[in-house]
C-alpha cells in the first residue's frame, strides 16, 4: 500500500515566494494570497490523502471491463468522482458565466499536481473534461457552449479527445473518419478512432466527444480536417439527454499501466456530430486541447514521481539493511535504514531536485498561460509555446527516470505489485507516449518552436536567464552554487542553437538528429533557472529570518545537488548534438 | 506478436573476429572453429525462434499459478522444456564427468544470449540450475557431486539459489534461517525465503534448493553462515526419490514481469538439509554461484534489448507516418516509413550501438571467466571480478533504457499489452534488482573490487586501453573516430578513480556518492574499446576482401556512433563524481 501527502508547503513556496502570485498584475492573482491558496491546497490534499489515492491500487488491479457495450469503472471511482464533482473541483479554473470558479490556471495547475499524484488514472476523467470545455469555451458558437459548458464544467457530463485511427497517430493528416454533410447543418460521422482515454465509462451521464474527421471539399493531409462534437447521448433542445448517439466501444485496451482509466477503441457509425470552429480549420481547434493536454502531461510526468518518490522516502528511512560507511547510525538495531546510505541518498535527491524543479518550470508555464489569456501577453504566450514540448517531453522522460529508481530504492519489493511502486513506473510510462511521443515534442521544440517569430521566445529565455544571473552575481551564496553553473549550461543551449541554424539550413537531418538532446539540454537549463530563483527565494526570506528556516537550507541543498549533479548533463548532450546528422543517419534502412 | 532471430552473424562476428576463440590458448578454446559454433547457434536460434519465442507472451500472460500447494508453469512450458533437454542445451559446458558437453563457457554464453532474448523468464528455469551445478561442482563432496550433478546436468533436476528474507536481503548477515545439526551429519532447516526464482514448477522431477542458513557456533553477521543442500524430494541411497522434503511454496509473488517463472515464498519447516562446502564459509560458496548470476544478469540486461530492438527495427520499417524531411522516401504510398526520421534513428542507433558493445565486452568477459577456469589465469581472474558489477549493473541499466527506447517507437501501440513491447520492458526491469541491486554492485565496484588485488585488475585495464590506442595510432580510420574518444574516455576514468584514491580515505562518502556514476563511466570505456576492437576488426575484413563487406561497414558506422554520441556520457559521470559527498549528504534523514 503507498502512501501520499499532498507537499502544500512545495507548492506555496513556489506560488507565493518565487512567483509571488499575489503581487502580480495578471488579472485575477490579486485574490491569490496564501490564506486561499493554503485553504484550497488543503482541501485538496484531504480528497487526496482520503479519498484518491487510496484507490489507486484499485483502480490498477481491477481496471476497467467492457459489458455489454459499456464500461464499468473500477470499484470506488463513482463515489470518488461524485465527491470531487461535489467538491466543485472541475469547476476550479473554469468560466464563471458556465458555473466556473475563475480562478487562474496556475492554482488549478497547482490542484491539478495533487490529484495526479494521488491517482493519475482516475483524474484523467477530469482532465480530458477540461480539455474538452476549453476547445468549446474558444471554438465554440453560443449555443454550442450553452449547450455543453455548464455540463462540462460541473462534470456531469465529461469529454474526450479522438484524433488517432488505427493506421495512423502523429500523421494527422492520414486520418480516415468521414463527416457528411446533412440537410440541418450536422454531420454524420464514420470511422474508427483509438486510443481514447476516457472513451467510455460509468461516472458521468453523457460524454462529449470532439473528433476529428474529414469533410468534403477540404483537400488532402490535414488541410481537410475538422473537428466535430459527438455527444454519446444526443441533446435535446431543452438540454434534457435523447436517443443514443451511433458511436460504441470496439474494445478497451490491456495496459501497461492506468488501469483505472478505460483507453477505448471507438467506433461511429453514422454518428450525429455538430461542426466546432471553422470547416476545414479542426487542427487549430484540437490544439487548444493539445496544448492544455500538453502541460497537463507534464504535469503527470513529476507528479507520479513525486508520490514515488514520498514512498522510497519512508520505505528508505524504515528498511533496516547494512551500516554506515562512516559507522553505525542505529547501533542498537540489526542495522541502520537505507537512507544512510550515499548511493540511496543519490537516488533520492536526484528525484528530489527533479521534482522540485519540474514543479517551479510548470507553475511557471501556467503563470506565463493566465498571462497570455488573461491580460493578453504577448511574450508570455511565445515563452509558453516554446516551453511546452519542454514541459511535456523532459519533464515525462525524466519523470518516468525518477519513479524507476523509486522502485529501485525498494529492491526486489519494488517488482512486487503488493509494494505500488510497479503501478508508479507503468503509469508513468504512457506519459512519454501520448499527447504526442516525446520524439515528436523535440521535432516541435527544434522544428518550429525555435524559429517561431523570428526566434523571439527563445532570444527572450537566454535573455532571461542573462539577466537573472547579471542581477544576482554580487550574491556570493548564488554565485558558485547557482550562477556560474546556470551560465555554464546556458552557454551549451546557445552553442546547441547555434549548431542548429547554422547547420540545420543546409541539412535539416543535422537539426533533428540532435532535437532530443536538445530537448533534455532545454530542460536541464530552465530547471537550473528555476533552482536559481528557488535558491534567491530561499536566502531571502532566510535573510528576513523566516520561522521555518530548515526549510529554506533544504531548499538550497536540493538546489546545490541539481546544480553540481543534474546540470552537467548539458555538455553531454551538446556534444551529441554536435556530433551532427552523420552518425544518425549514416546507415541504409535495411542494415539495422 | 513479436518476432525473434538469433544475431548469429554478429556472434561469430565477436567469437571468430575479435576474440578470435580458435585461435586462443585457452584449453578447450582450438575446438571453437566457425563450423562448431554456426552449427551450435544456428540449432540454438532454431529452438529459440521456433519453440521459445513463441512461448513468451503465454508466460506473461498466464503467469504461474500455484494449487494445491504445487506451482503450474504456464502451458506450453513443459513441452519446451523437454525440448531444450532434448537438444543437451543445459548440459552444453559442464563437466563430461557428470554428462555435460565440456564446451567452453563463452559459446554457453553466446547460447545463453539467444535462449534470454527470446523468453527470459522460461531461460531462468535452466539458468538457476546451472547456478546451482556449479555450486555443488565446486563446493560438493564427491558423493554430492555423484548424487546432484549428473540430474542437475540434464535438467531432469532444477536448482535454486535461497538467500533472501523478508527481513533482508543485500544485507545477509541479518538472515534469521536455522540449521541444527543432525545425528546423521544432515541438519535440520527452519526459516523462510523470499523471492526465490523458480522456486517451484512442474518442469522437473526434483528441485535442488542452495539454502543459505545460521549453524550453531558460527557467530553474528555473516561469518555464522553456511550454505545447504535441501532438495525438494529426499534422495535415496540409489537415486531415486523418496519422502517429500519439509519445504512448502508459501506464495506465488504477482510481480511487475517475468510472469513465466515462478517467483517464490519458501518455507522451511525442519527440512533435511546438507552442508555444501565448510561449515560457517557458506557466503564464499554462495559466491560461486552469485557471480555467475550476476554475468547471466548482465547477458539478460542486453538479451532481451535485443529482442526489443529486433521488434522496433521492424515497426520502425514497417508503420507509415509522416515525411521524410529531405523529401518523401516512399513517394507512392501515403506516409514515409517511420525509420526516415532522424529522432526514430537516433533511437534505433542507441540501441544498436549499446546491444552490440554489450554483447563485445560479456563474451569477453566469458572467456576471461574460461581463462581463468581452464587455465589458471590469476590476471583474467582479477580482470572479471573487476568487470562482473559493470557487466551486470551497467548492462542492466542500460538495457532497461533501451527496452524503453524500443517500446517508445511503438508510441501508442507499444504501450498495450498486445504488441508485446510492454512485456520487454517489464521483463527487462527486474535485472537491474536481483543478484544485487545496481547499487550495490556499484558499491562493490567502487568499495572492494578498485582496490583488490593492489589495484591490479583495474591497473591492466587502463594498461590494456592505452596499449591498443598506441599500438593502432597509425591508422587513421581508427584514430579519430575510435581512438580519441576512447582516450578521452579512459583519462575520465581514471580521474574518477584517482579522485576516490586521494578523497575515499579520509571520507569514504565521497567515494561511494560518485560510485553509481563511476560503474556508468567504466561501463562507457569498457563499451568504447569493444567497440574499437570491432573497428579493427571490421577494418581487417574489408582490407581482406571479406565477402559481405556491407555487414563491416556497418558495424564501423555503428561503432561510430557509439564513440560519438554515447561516450560522452563520461565527462558528465566524471563532474557527478567530482562533487563529492556534500551535495548527496547534505540533508539530514527527517529533510527528504
Amino acid at each position: 500500500m503507498t502512501q501520499y501527502d499532498a507537499p502544500n508547503r512545495d507548492l506555496t513556496f513556489v506560488l507565493h515566494e518565487v512567483l509571488k502570485v499575489g503581487e502580480s498584475d495578471i488579472p485575477g492573482y490579486g485574490d491569490l494570497d496564501p490564506a486561499l491558496t493554503g485553504a484550497v491546497l488543503e482541501e485538496a490534499g484531504k480528497i487526496a490523502r482520503d479519498i484518491l489515492a487510496p484507490l489507486n491500487a484499485t483502480g490498477d488491479r481491477e481496471g476497467c471491463t467492457l459489458e455489454n457495450g459499456a464500461v464499468r469503472t473500477p470499484d470506488g471511482f463513482k463515489a470518488a468522482f461524485a465527491a470531487v464533482k461535489e467538491g466543485g473541483w472541475p469547476a476550479l479554473d473554469c468560466d464563471p458565466a458556465y458555473g466556473g470558479q475563475g480562478m487562474p490556471y496556475v492554482l488549478a495547475t497547482a490542484v491539478g499536481e495533487i490529484f495526479v499524484a494521488s491517482n493519475m488514472a482516475f483524474n484523467m476523467y477530469q482532465g480530458l473534461t477540461h480539455g474538452a470545455y476549453s476547445a468549446i469555451h474558444v471554438h465554440g458558437s453560443d449555443d454550442q457552449k450553452a449547450t455543453y459548458l455548464p455540463k462540462l464544467v460541473s462534470c456531469d457530463w465529461t469529454g474526450t479527445m479522438n484524433l488517432t485511427e488505427p493506421h495512423c497517430g502523429t500523421d494527422l493528416g492520414q486520418i480516415r473518419t468521414k463527416a457528411e454533410p446533412q440537410a440541418d447543418g450536422s454531420y454524420r460521422i464514420t470511422g474508427t478512432k483509438i486510443f481514447i482515454s476516457a472513451g467510455d465509462h460509468d461516472l458521468a451521464e453523457n460524454i462529449i466527444h470532439l473528433v476529428l474527421a474529414k469533410a468534403p471539399g477540404g483537400g488532402e493531409g490535414t488541410k481537410g480536417i475538422s473537428l466535430f462534437i459527438v455527444p454519446k447521448f444526443l441533446v435535446k433542445s431543452d438540454g434534457s439527454l435523447g436517443a443514443r448517439n451511433g458511436v460504441s466501444v470496439g474494445k478497451v485496451e490491456e495496459k501497461m499501466g492506468i488501469h483505472g482509466n478505460a483507453t477505448c477503441v471507438l467506433n461511429y457509425d453514422g454518428a450525429t456530430g455538430y461542426l466546432l470552429g471553422e470547416l476545414h480549420k479542426g487542427m487549430r481547434a484540437m490544439f487548444t486541447m493539445m496544448n492544455e493536454a500538453r502541460i497537463g502531461v507534464g504535469v503527470q510526468g513529476y507528479a507520479v514521481a513525486v508520490a514515488a518518490y514520498q514512498n522510497a522516502v519512508a520505505y528508505a528511512n524504515e528498511r533496516l539493511q547494512g551500516r554506515a560507511v562512516t559507522g553505525p547510525a542505529n547501533p542498537k538495531g540489526p542495522a541502520d535504514p537505507l537512507i544512510v546510505h550515499p548511493d540511496i541518498r543519490r537516488a533520492l535527491m536526484d528525484q528530489k531536485s527533479f521534482i522540485e524543479g519540474a514543479r517551479a518550470l510548470t507553475l511557471w508555464g501556467a503563470s506565463l498561460i493566465d498571462a497570455s489569456h488573461r491580460k493578453g501577453d504577448a511574450a508570455a504566450d511565445g515563452l509558453i509555446s516554446l516551453l511546452t514540448p519542454v514541459i511535456k517531453g523532459f519533464q515525462t522522460d525524466k519523470g518516468f527516470d525518477s519513479t524507476v529508481q523509486a522502485q529501485q530504492i525498494f529492491g526486489g519489493h519494488g517488482y512486487i505489485e503488493d509494494t505500488g511502486m510497479s503501478q508508479f513506473v507503468r503509469d508513468a510510462r504512457i506519459t512519454m507516449i501520448y499527447e504526442g511521443a516525446n520524439g515528436v515534442q523535440a521535432l516541435d521544440l527544434v522544428g518550429r518552436k525555435l524559429a517561431q517569430d523570428g526566434g523571439k521566445p527563445i532570444m527572450a529565455f537566454f535573455e532571461m536567464v542573462k539577466t537573472f544571473i547579471k542581477e544576482n552575481e554580487g550574491d556570493e551564496r548564488l554565485k558558485a552554487d547557482f550562477l556560474e553553473p546556470l551560465k555554464l549550461g546556458s552557454k551549451d543551449l546557445q552553442a546547441a542553437a547555434m549548431f542548429f541554424m547554422e547547420r540545420g539550413m543546409k541539412d535539416p537531418n543535422a537539426a533533428l538528429a540532435g532535437s532530443y538532446d536538445f530537448m533534455h539540454l532545454f530542460g536541464h537549463v530552465a530547471l537550473g533557472l528555476m533552482w536559481g530563483r528557488m535558491a534567491k527565494a530561499a536566502l531571502a526570506a532566510l535573510d528576513a529570518g523566516a520561522d521555518d528556516p530548515a526549510f529554506y537550507r533544504t531548499k538550497l541543498a536540493t538546489g546545490r545537488y541539481y546544480m553540481a549533479r543534474q546540470l552537467p548533463a548539458t555538455g553531454m548532450h551538446l556534444a551529441r548534438i554536435r556530433s551532427g546528422a552523420e552518425p544518425v543517419m549514416a546507415l541504409s534502412a535495411g542494415a539495422f
